[in-house]
This record gives structure tokens, sequence and C-alpha cells, in this order.
């Protein structure tokens, strides 16, 4: 295992001229309502709308140039593909992302207003991994994956690394768990910087292969339900799952309906626009499921990319 | 008239410890598209998430304290109500707050929820002045008008005054106009601390009296149609177009397509959360109703008070 505080530092160094760094917010109001002193790291105004900037930028500018050349490729429904395809315009080497053919819209044009090639397949995972791989055979295409990367995650690590300079003495700090990137970059960044620090993840109880695997000690995979969070479908990674049972100190799960109460929440309190995933920390402090009495908290927004024609309380009013 | 940039900086003294300094915001994206710089002075973070907070503020704190006794009153729909109930409660004196009767439950509850005692009347505007002026007769308080009060108009200014300490080099400041408490301080503060400054007010063409007015050359009261831009159906005040008579340098109008446009492309752009009044003046360069190109433009967003089971863009997919 290669990465540590020096590899988020020089992932930091790499991606500065590239991504924002991005403000830390607080709420009177939801620090009263929530006993604690919260400290929100606001990803949804990072570039591409969400932290992926940060890794997927930093995987392709690791590349040396000879590799680089013949491009990147990586599937996603998301961010990631957005991502790996503006880092990949910035570099000036091609991207070709599979996308599934029922993805969103406005995911498919934010990765075509980076010009990548769009590679569309079934909505399924494996045909998903087919595609890429076919696409990487055809391309001789570096494969950036979107967490099982060690400079993805060493990139997506200098959110917490940000964070932790403008706020050092944090008591805890949490964020969502999918894949694990984001996990697996602020867990090392926080213990490295702040030993002390509590690293606690939260995941939609509906997709909850990461706390049940943590349980047990053992990689699950478990069976999912749908959950509106949709960056947090994944399982965890093999390397993330590792990196979780070594740094993190918890990992808690949140109802699909305190997700969409502490996304709402976010939204009116403090007025800014953060994504279903985003708020998967924020649901586990207001269900209580997390004891943060009078501590210093960090947590990171991980994105603001909603479809506002489908907001979940529009959704559910409509049942 | 005692309104200058003197009173304004005391202004900015009185209520230095009861407001924020909000941040002001950039995009490249939207620089891009404008072929400007924008610079987004951001009141939809201010306390009760509005400028509002400002002039009412001072208000009541410029009151002595027998005077100030006896409570303050006014008569709101909006924000401006809320933003006295608070100035009130933070001094400790009573505050009466006359509301139309089908006011929006969210915004009596924002009232009530600093303690201030509301009276409901007829939602007419006759009706308003009426009971705010029998509630005055009652209890002695002091009234608080939302635009037409020097105290207030100096207290709005402080945010203009605060974008130019930001950015210094600004070349056109743009706010929307209503009553024009926030024009007339933002006028001042503007011209007083960069003379070349230009200053143009928005106003949507469906309640475009100010606008009206300012080619008349008199104070005219020109027939309302709706518009979504609650904030801005108010006429304007009579000292307040002694201002923009002087000071200001353009009022333009802008439809209500454009208003609900502008307040989309902020929200899914800058991943905040602005009312659709404050989307007013973007919707001019958006709608390209006034020159921007290459200039430093600073732009007013005057809050982010919206009621999230009702979006225009929802409405407008409903007809």
């Amino acid at each position: 295992m290669l990465l540590d505080l020096n590899t988020i530092r020089s992932a930091d160094k790499r991606i500065r001229p590239y991504i924002h760094r991005t403000p830390v917010l607080t709420s009177s109001r939801l620090n009263e309502a929530s006993g604690a002193s919260l400290f929100f790291k606001c990803e949804n105004f990072q570039k591409i709308g969400a932290f992926k900037a940060r890794g997927a930028t930093n995987a392709v500018f690791s590349l040396d140039d000879a590799t680089a050349r013949s491009g990147v490729a990586t599937h996603s429904s998301g961010n990631h593909g957005a991502a790996v395809a503006r880092g990949a315009k910035l570099r000036g080497i091609p991207a070709h992302i599979v996308m599934p053919s029922n993805s969103a819209k406005v995911k498919i044009r934010a990765v075509e207003s980076y010009g990548a090639h769009i590679v569309f397949c079934e909505p399924t995972e494996e045909a998903r991994e087919v595609a890429c791989a076919e696409v990487i055979k055809k391309t001789g295409a570096t494969l950036i994956h979107s967490f099982e990367n060690e400079d993805v995650m060493a990139g997506q690590g200098t959110a917490a690394m940000e964070l932790l300079e403008d706020v050092p003495d944090l008591d805890l700090v949490m964020c969502p768990v999918g894949g694990g990137g984001l996990l697996s970059g602020t867990a090392i960044a926080g213990k490295s910087m702040r030993p002390k620090i509590k690293v606690i993840a939260v995941e939609p109880q509906n997709v909850d292969d990461a706390a049940q695997s943590f349980r047990a000690g053992r990689r699950l995979v478990t069976e999912k339900k749908f959950t509106m969070a949709d960056g947090l479908r994944t399982n965890i990674g093999e390397p993330n799952f590792a990196i979780t049972q070594r740094y993190v100190d918890d990992i808690v799960t949140v109802s699909e309906e305190a997700i969409v109460s502490a996304m709402r929440t976010i939204w009116e309190t403090m007025k800014i626009i953060i994504e279903p995933s985003a708020a998967v920390p924020y649901a586990a402090i207001q269900e209580a499921k997390i004891d943060v009495n009078a501590n210093r908290v960090g947590i990171i927004l991980t994105g603001g990319n909603v479809d506002l024609d489908a907001l979940p309380w529009n959704c559910s009013r409509d049942r």
C-alpha cells in the first residue's frame, strides 16, 4: 500500500492548477440543532460539481507521457465519468467513457461537453466492465477506476487535507461511503494529519455492504435495494476495504427518509445545492445515529449535481 | 437627504455583530457565458436568508432606548418582517408584524420563530397600512418601513459597500428594484466609493413602475401584473425614487421567462439557492438587456428564501 500523506500532498501539488480550493461553510442553525460545531467542506462547488474532479485529475496527470498519449478509459454513470473526461481534455489526450444507456441526459451532456468519446452499454455492472475492457483492448487506453485506483484515492484525500488545513482541531471527520475512494483518502489524510481524529463513514442502509463488511471483518457482497443516493450504490472496493479496516472508526447507516430530510434541511438552511449522496453524513447526525455532542465535526459535502426536475421531495409528494 | 457614505459606514459598525459578511462568489462558466467578470455578493447566505437583515437591524438599533422600549412595527409579507422581528429580538424589545392572511406558512413561521407579535390583515396594501397604523396607535411602537426609512436604506447599502471593499475595481454594480431600499443604498455606496462605477437596476417587466418612472422623470403608479419575483411587487418609494434619479444610470426590465431561466442557471451552475427576485439582475445579462462585455460586474444576490415545494420550473411543467 503506497497511499499515505505524502502521496496526498503530491496529488495536491499536481492538481492545484485544475481544481478549486473549496470553501468550508458553517451554519449557526445547524450547530444549534446538532449541539456540535459543524464544518462543511463544499465539494458541491468543485469543478464538475463534485469531489471526483480531484481523484480523476490526479490519475490523469500521474500518467507518463507515452502512456497518456494512448488515452484513458473508465466506466461511470455519474460524476467520475465527467471528471475523467475533463482531466483528459486538460491534458489533451483522448478519453473513452463507458456509460449505461439509461444514464441521465444531463450526465451524458456533461461528458460530451469535455469532448470525450462515449460508449453506451447495457445498464449492468458486468456490461460496463466488458465494454470498458473492449475499449481498452482496442485503443490501448489506461483504465482510471473510480475508486480502486491509488492515484484516485490520493486525489480524493486532498479534500480532507484542505479541510484540516482550514480547521485543524476537528474531533471527527465524516464522509459517505460507496466504493470507498473518498473514504480511503479521507481516512489517511485525517489520521495522518491529526492522529486522534475519529473517522466515521455513513452509508444508505439500502446498500449497506460497507457497514456489514466492517462489522463482519471481511468484505461481503450484499443484496442491494434502491437508494436515491446514486453515488453510493457501488460495493466497497478491495483496497478501499483494507484501508477502512485499518483507519476508519465506524460505519453507520441511514434511511432514505433521513437522506431526503437532511438534503432538504441543508438546502433550506444553508441555501446551497447538494446531491442526495452528499446529504448522507448529515442524515446520520439528524437521525442521531452518532453522538456529535459538543464536538468539532468536519463533513465532506461530496457534490451538487441534481436533476432539478426530479427532486426527492417532489417525487415523495407524488406517491 | 441625510443618506451618504458616512451613514452607511455607521450602519456597518452598528450591525456588524448581528449580520454575516457574506462571501463574493465567481463562476468561470457564467463568466464565459456572459463575456464579463461577474462577482456575486451572496446575500442568500445572510441572516434570515436575505439582505433585509441589514436594514432592519440598523433601524432597530438606531432607536434611542426610550423609543425602543415601546417596540417596533412593520407590515410585510416577506423577508423584511422576519428581519424586523429578529432585530427586535436581538435588542430585547417587542415587535408587531402585520402580515396578509394569505402569507406563505414558511414566512409566518419565520416571524413567529423570533417571538414577534403577528397581526393578520386582508391581503391589500390599504389593509396592511391601516392595520399597522392601528397597532402603532395602540402600542406606541415605531414604524420601520421596509424601504422609505433612511436607516433601512443605509443598512442595505452595507452590502454594496462590502462588495466594493472586496472587489474595488468594478465597472458596474447591479441589483433588483422593488421599493428601492436596496437600490438607494447600493447607488450611494457605489457612486461614493467609486465615482465612475455604473449603477443599473433591474425590474420584472410585469411590475415596471420604477423603469417607467425613471424614463418619465416623475414617479408613476403603474398597472401591476403577476411576477414570481415577489420581493419586487411594490412601487418604488418617494425618497427612493429621488435617489434613483440622482445616482442610478439605468433601469432595465426582464420577462418572467428570463427570471426562471436565470434562477435555474444560477442554481445549476453555482450550486446555490437564490429566490426569484435575486435572479432578476442576471436575467438582464442572459437576455442581453444590458451590455456587460469585458466589464467587471458586481451583482447583489438578494436572498435565498424559496418554497422548495413550488419551484417555478415545476409550476411551468404543470401548465
